[in-house]
């Protein structure tokens, strides 16, 4: 039987990211899971626009994208807990500049897209920043095959519901192809 | 050591979705898995501007976000797999219609989400079409104390990386409260 929950947002998991910019020349981190796909090269990032963050990522027209993995779970949740406006945290991981020079990207993520921002979506309570991504970075030991290997990165999944952090289970079907099946019957 | 990637997009997995639409007065299904949440009460679909479902999206102005389960994977990478313009889909899953009567939702996935259209983001290839959620279901057996359980749900997740479709694993710990331990420090 089917029960109606009201408006409720059910898209989850969601991936959980680090999202990197430069405010008032410094690197600060804030963690976001209502993130989005828009197009193969560009991402959009849902910030309540009371965060310290945003102002950043506006002046510089730049912001990345870290993807943390399951043991960087504590440092992940904390930089959702306190805002840049009270606390420094641009000593919480180690950084590093890429081509668009301004996104401060995350060392110790296995995952690092650089972003230029190219749109904002106006929400009434949310920027929804989409960024086209510029280059991608990925530690050596999360590739197999030349390919990125899901199993090594070990990403955090976020859920609303339950307001939890999931871990990604295992890979049981290939896409464009599980459905071939019924497509001869 | 990093490895660069180029412009890259690795924001994965994402959540499976099959979106129903009414095309030419029948209901027609398409997976998306490029999706995005927007703010708390809307969702983004990224659409190749090629797909048949657009038109029927544009047409009524609504559609629904449904997440099939893991034992759905070949119904759900099927959707995927034929056009709605040379195959009809419409027989494939039981359907019911909400409160905007123009948004069929599959009744074997055990959540829908409904949507009007509000707003839709032009890229070059893609419509991006924001929904905002206007009625949510859920089957019975997927809450447990009133809480949409992911475990029950069985999710099907998608990364581009690998063409690979994904189970959720194990929640491991707790959003706004694991890193309240680095806060204390």
């Amino acid at each position: 039987m089917k029960v109606k929950l009201g408006a409720k947002n059910c898209l989850y998991p969601m991936p959980t990211t680090l999202v990197g910019a430069n405010v008032n020349g410094k690197p600060n981190y804030i963690t976001i899971a209502h993130v989005g796909i828009m197009d193969h090269g560009s991402i959009s990032l849902s910030m309540n626009k009371a965060h310290y963050t945003n102002a950043g990522i506006k002046e510089n027209g730049t912001f990345s994208v870290n993807i943390p993995s399951v043991d960087m779970v504590k440092e992940t949740d904390y930089c959702g807990l306190v805002s840049g406006k009270r606390t420094d945290k641009s000593q919480l991981f180690e950084h590093f500049y890429g081509e668009l020079k301004t996104a401060p990207m995350i060392r110790e993520c296995p995952i690092n897209m650089e972003c230029r921002l190219i749109q904002t979506v106006d929400f009434p309570r949310h920027d929804v920043f989409v960024g086209e991504i510029v280059e991608t970075y990925c530690d050596e030991q999360c590739l197999t095959d030349g390919i990125v290997d899901l199993i090594q990165v070990q990403p955090i999944l976020f859920a609303m519901n339950d307001r939890g952090y999931w871990k990604l289970g295992e890979r049981f079907a290939r896409a464009w192809s599980i459905g071939k099946e019924l497509k001869d019957r």
